[in-house]
């Protein structure tokens, strides 16, 4: 078994053209900026990549695009998870047989209240469907967007029946208890814990946790990523601190809209703003201030612009 | 324009195999079924048809199993929105090309908390890209499940951009209140609604609401019909209270495995009440508790064991 990623991943957004279709260029173009920038590895088909604003047939042609433009299978963290049974099947059989490091795992999400034994038997059939001694599986927790929680109990069982494949969890709860918890329950059994957003990075590798899956990584993995390699020196709580404070810049907007707007103002290429419905642009007018108080704020994305 | 249906529809529960495939061979018999029975229509791939849990093959190819099997388009409202703008896209033109009399579409119900204008542009370009003046959409109104409501404003900006497009809706709020507003607000403007349950059958038709789209349709459509039949008859308050009843024995248990159980039970064909996850079956001992308690209320569903 290779080594699993370990550090700051990217749920990369993804461009589309303006008639809405998805842009493999710029995808496998901001994909390597991002390694080339701190990413340890690429959570592409995450809630911010508006993966389930895409197709079954979008993804796996994105996917193939990444890999034939020469991003490293062994980087990539697809989202495979979906209502349908089936989908999440083909999905993750894909992700594999292309050779990604892990998929990314939503419950499936549009019933709500259901049972952790539903949960179990869809994440099960998945792994037995897909019968594939590669795949690992790195559950998606994030009851305020999915509405379907992945609680303790449920990752204890699927552990147990799935060594093998249960590798790990990103904890986008917000929770930081949640996270402590399932770092105590599991975090010593080979189960990698992601904090769902860097300001919980420090107190995430201090606890025994191997990085986090963030939104901002998009646009700031180096700043992310230096508190990722220096999370035991004595300069880690001001490097917490830096990357907090740019989060608390983009966070007064609309994630996904904000972090394409920032890609597009750095990049200079105003196309990249582009989102699909139900998500809207920013208005030109927070487009403006976000680049301004960022620009104030010393942040820069070295490297970007063609 | 043909005339649009009005009446019960019933949100068809979906039979699978044991290895979880759908079945459409009992699909096309119990959709037969239900329009001998008192439905209007049939809401196929709604909430309660487990249509989440389908892939968007799997929906096209069922749906050319019914119109094969020779159940009537003119008789089908299939449910075609989804999170991806495309899928949206795709199912809503298949179903029309197949002649179908319209489709319930959800909204993108990943992200929570989206705009109506980010709403707005999902339906349009739904509308604009079918670009088929036998396109008539109703819209699915349920935040108890999907947590994305269609707003007052957001039908109001919809019917007025799109009038020949923009049909009706199913209101599955479970909030009388919101249904009596959409009557007063669009009720007079040829938009057709649908209480989302057939326990507002009565005081939708007394409002000038066009029938119901509900779960229980699937096993006791002749019942629910003859409210609709007789509502303005001396005893439509005895035939609702009777409906009524009936839909509260149910409903003690999850409402899509009940239905199957009980198709599974008066078909005599335990397979019947296999679902996928993240549905779990009734326990035997539910399923008999349910049974015994229909059976002893009178309930009956003559014809459907073959």
């Amino acid at each position: 078994m290779a080594k699993r990623i370990e550090g700051v991943l990217s749920p990369v957004v993804t461009p589309f053209k303006r008639d809405l279709t998805p842009d493999p260029e710029r995808y496998v173009r901001h994909c390597k900026w991002l390694l080339a920038h701190g990413c340890a590895g690429l959570a592409v088909f995450g809630t911010n990549s508006e993966a389930n604003s895409l197709s079954v047939d979008e993804r796996m042609m994105l996917l193939e695009a990444l890999v034939q433009g020469g991003v490293p299978a062994a980087k990539l963290m697809p989202g495979t998870g979906m209502c349908a049974l089936t989908d999440s099947v083909r999905l993750t059989a894909h992700a594999v047989k292309l050779g990604c490091a892990g998929v990314l795992m939503l419950p499936p999400f549009y019933y709500k209240g259901v049972s952790d034994e539903g949960l179990y038997r869809n994440f099960a059939e998945v792994i037995e469907r897909v019968a594939d001694p590669r795949l690992q599986v790195y559950l998606y927790h994030i009851p305020p967007v999915a509405q379907v929680p992945i609680s303790l109990a449920l990752i204890e069982r699927l552990l147990k029946a799935y060594p093998g494949a249960v590798a790990g969890i990103k904890d986008s709860s917000g929770d930081w208890n949640n996270t402590k918890a399932v770092l105590e329950a599991f975090g010593k059994s080979g189960f990698d814990v992601f904090a769902g957003s860097e300001v919980f990075l420090l107190p995430n590798m201090r606890a025994g946790g191997k990085g986090c899956i963030t939104a901002t990584g998009n646009v700031n993995p180096a700043a992310i990523n230096r508190v990722y390699e220096n999370w035991k020196g004595t300069d880690a709580d001001a490097l917490q601190a830096g990357i907090t404070a740019t989060r608390a810049i983009v966070q007064k907007y609309p994630m996904m809209a904000a972090l394409k707007a920032i890609i597009a103002h750095f990049a200079r290429d105003p196309d990249w703003a582009t989102v699909r419905p139900p998500l809207v642009e920013l208005t030109p007018e927070q487009q403006r201030s976000l680049a301004l108080e960022l620009t104030s704020s010393g942040f820069e994305m070295p490297g970007l612009a063609g």
